[in-house]
């Protein structure tokens, strides 16, 4: 008797942040999914802790970004240091860690194991789907039609559950419709795959430590780049009093396959101290400690077959000096996440999930060229580097680093549609998420941030920019509009659409019940959801955040947005444009 | 063989919202101490779901805001419907339901058994402190001295575990140092006691209901007050889409012992659906429903023989016009709590209890007052009650209503210095609740509410307003205060004072390190907490608060504010005024 054989929708290799992120939209979804990992037990140390804004917005729309903020070290402000004119070690400048209004999130620090934690605590409130850990792979075949669950269930994974024997009773052959292998830098999917990664590795060596420092050195809770005569020192400010180092290791080389032959925990003490000088540096705790030599590197394809996806650092490696690696490992997945389970939920056509790589893979090229660039910046010795430069340095990055910039209208892409009329609405960027301002909850006069209605759930979010509808001819329209959606295929499909209403005439002007029943009564118009129609007015304490002015939306005609699941903007048109809309919607989603 | 005896320190009859307060500093201090409700279950549904900011700031300061904000219906705005000059119901005015800028909380309604969840939960994750019920309380005693353990456990209350038998082995002789009787308006231990309630029953009766309604009258989602020809109307929104209305029944009246005689569901809904013509009103799920006749009464006394104290309900009923019931009873408890578990503790001498009843009394006779002022002014039937009314009535009230502005300073109190410096922080009430503002962190530039410092652990907050510390002169005078608070009794009593700067001086003036240590390193300077320091600056992207104006506190010399557990302000002085703080030190803690 051979190995069991079981069959999934989806099956997920590798339970770190990429892993978990792709989870996260299968439990949402309601996917027949399981989640693999190699390692007995969670990463608790070390490893990824930087978290931008953009991931901040994620984590909120999982509804897990209060738990993050409470526990993460918040980073607003980066000090520069540099020798001064005696050659002291002095404050040279301090600048903002992040710009400001790019997004209602702080940008923020907290270990990769606690970030897993709360990741694994949402899923697991919402659905079935557990880690499955200490579980070794064994092999993966893509069936060609060679029988007949190849044409459903065309990829062959044999696993192996550890702690067992090697017999069979162990072992398992999962056959799945879809493989998404998060299994980091060395992945055993990719090389199965045989994929190659492409680039360089970069001369450096960095040593990075977490630890409770007790130091004289008074920026020792904030972000700090210190550039030293003995070699530069970069200070990240961690959850539970905790610090991280890195520390420019020169003149230390890794030995073959990356083992820490030279450098120990001495050694990158050692420098650290050298660099803070003349700043006292105890170690009260330590951590985590690592060596790593940067590698740059991509990968040829993101995919094959169209049914086994890479996520992560398994298609990208670069250093950790711009604190992006793990954001844009769950960004990959957020993105691909939505998209594999709508195909699998018979929503969406199989040909969108080319639109992962299409979409994801300038991010991925845009990031090794920031991170070679920020490399060679901070590798750079002592007092040449000018503040200016740094202030320079991050400005041009910025958008790229905060994560909300990114974009995939100019690029192409199935899911957001090119011939949308842009210019009524020029705040908000097609194929960018869309940014979130607070609207007046027009039944109870809350204010509410736009965001949380487009909460991570799965459904497409159609947004009506009402307009005026003081004026007879605007609520005509608007009940046109409401007329064409309701026989829109995305407002069929149950489950996959939801509206949002924001008016810019105020609460005042017309009842709620003076509006279409469809935009606060479903589609039956005999519910009530009092928190889907509000307006662009004044809170009663008169803050107003004019969403009309900051989206550059007319206010007398509004217009119509529409947000995929992953808040990403995929269609911007015009009250009456419902059928560039329908044409959208039919090329992406299935006949129902 | 006769019941068991017991001891405890403090015993709590009742676990309604007040006592559920107590039980919270019961449980912070890490009292041995009980809590007992004779019910067997926690109330699910109906009575109380007012919370005003005050309260919320409580919740915040205990940790269940957010919880509590997640799921409650948040109130803005109130509006007033009367009959128009065409004879027809219609919108006269909308007004804030809170004043601006006295709370960064709102208020909002939730129902009392939810509170007492949060309360219970919030509770259970800190100590062993478990609410028992289903327990029958049969008497109570006043010990004077008639035994040796009277000296110390002069009350002695016998109670049964309901569900066995009457036999002793359910019976069990609880002896208390301290009982708080927090068990309603029907007080079981106030008729132990022996006290009566003063006071008047006034004529009108009122049905209450709690219902999700499907209605096309547009407000059901906020506060209205209708004033039709049919009666009086009470909108209240409530958390889950339920609303509550109050409904005045004119021509019914309640039998003997307040039975429900005459009014039943159908009474209620029928006079709620005349008073709403022409709109519709149907129910869809019933919650709960009741009826009642205001008594508006306030106790002789509110403790006896200096060991048991009555709280909320127990001490002052009133109608629930005024969304007042659960607040002024919880905070209650919140003053006397911390006072006993001082005492208790052997931080505070005895004498300190006394100002429970100076504190509160005055509380409760303008919550009596209000009361009767409102009560009358809805009696008053249709639309004679004019719109501005309304407004001036609301903002006769409002600073009493918030419950943020309410103080003993003008009554007296041993727990507030009368003769404090009360011009050196002309923005800051003595008596009164410290208001929040935000700082800076002076370690990591983060914006930080002042009030999560003053969170409610039991200790006494020394809040330093440091001035400009980039004059030598200030420094000097800081590092001198600094001497002086070390060999106060505040910070000599482990765990009883806890230490807040804030300083004028923008934190690039002065490295962290330039401070005195005490500030920042403990006692011995040795530790490092670097969430205690802060600035009154701009944020990084320019935000400034001023919090030195709104204070009212001069930014070159500063000053010094002492907050009690309860946040509220026991002392203003000078910087050098250390001695002045002993002296008030000396009259409330006990020598260690």
């Amino acid at each position: 008797m051979g190995p069991q054989t079981s069959y999934v929708d989806l099956l997920i290799i590798g339970a770190g942040p990429a892993g978990l992120v792709a989870a996260y939209w299968a439990s949402e979804y309601g996917l027949d999914a399981r989640v693999i990992d190699d390692k007995p037990d969670r990463v608790t140390k070390g490893h990824a802790d930087g978290i931008t804004c953009r991931t901040m917005e994620m984590f909120d729309s999982f509804g897990i970004a209060g738990h993050v903020y409470e526990e993460a070290a918040l980073d607003y402000q980066i000090r520069y240091w540099r020798l001064n004119a005696e050659g002291r070690l002095d404050r040279a400048q301090s600048i903002n860690s992040q710009a400001a209004g790019v997004s209602r999130f702080q940008q923020c620090l907290l270990s990769q194991g606690r970030i897993e934690e709360l990741l694994e605590d949402r899923i697991s409130r919402k659905g079935r789907l557990r880690v499955e850990r200490d579980v070794e792979t064994l092999g993966l075949t893509l069936h060609k039609r060679d029988d007949a669950s190849a044409e459903t269930h065309p990829v062959q994974v044999t696993v192996r559950q550890r702690g067992g024997g090697m017999g069979d009773e162990n072992v398992e052959i999962v056959r799945a419709k879809y493989v998404i292998g998060a299994d980091g830098a060395h992945s055993w999917t990719r090389r199965q795959l045989g994929l190659a990664m492409r680039g360089e590795q970069a001369p450096h060596v960095w040593g990075v430590i977490d630890l409770v420092a007790v130091t004289d050195f008074p920026d020792i809770r904030q972000t700090c780049v210190v550039c030293s005569e003995h070699g530069n020192l970069h200070v990240v400010p961690r959850e539970r009093g905790m610090v991280r180092l890195y520390v420019q290791l020169d003149g230390v080389s890794l030995g073959a396959a990356g083992l820490r032959s030279e450098a120990t925990l001495e050694t990158i003490l050692a420098a650290a101290r050298k660099a803070l000088h003349p700043f006292s540096l105890e170690c009260a705790r330590l951590d985590w400690w690592s060596v790593y030599q940067v590698g740059q590197r991509i990968a040829d394809r993101f995919s094959v077959g169209g049914c086994v996806f890479l996520v992560g650092d398994a298609i990208h490696t670069h250093s950790p000096k711009v604190g992006q690696g793990m954001n844009v490992s769950m960004q990959d997945s957020y993105n691909l996440g939505w998209k594999v389970s709508g195909v699998l939920k018979r929503q969406l056509q199989p040909h969108v999930l080319e639109t992962y790589e299409t979409e994801r893979r300038p991010v991925a090229e845009s990031l090794i060229a920031v991170d070679q660039e920020t490399v060679a910046f901070y590798a750079a010795r002592g007092d040449h580097v000018a503040t200016r430069d740094l202030q320079c340095f991050r400005e041009r990055h910025y958008a790229f680093l905060s994560g909300v910039a990114i974009q995939w209208y100019d690029k192409g892409s199935a899911l957001v549609y090119a011939p949308s009329a842009i210019e009524l609405a020029t705040g908000i960027h097609l194929g960018r998420r869309m940014p979130s301002y607070r609207v007046i909850n027009y039944a109870d006069a809350r204010p509410t941030e736009l965001a949380r209605k487009l909460a991570s759930d799965g459904r497409w979010a159609v947004i009506l920019f009402a307009g005026d509808l003081r004026k007879a001819v605007q609520l005509r329209r608007l009940e046109e509009t409401c007329a064409a959606l309701v026989r829109s295929r995305l407002l069929r499909a149950p489950g996959s659409g939801k509206l949002v209403t924001i008016t810019a005439s105020p609460r005042d002007g017309l009842p709620l019940t003076g509006l279409p029943p469809l935009l606060y009564g479903g589609e039956n118009g005999q519910d009530r959801d009092y928190d889907a129609v509000f307006s662009d007015e004044p809170d009663v304490y008169g803050a107003f955040t004019d969403v009309y002015a900051k989206c550059g939306v007319d206010g007398e005609k509004g217009c119509l947005v529409v947000c995929r699941p992953d808040q990403h903007v995929g269609f911007i048109g015009s009250l009456d444009d419902v059928p560039s809309l329908n044409t959208f919607f039919t090329g992406i989603f299935r006949d129902s």
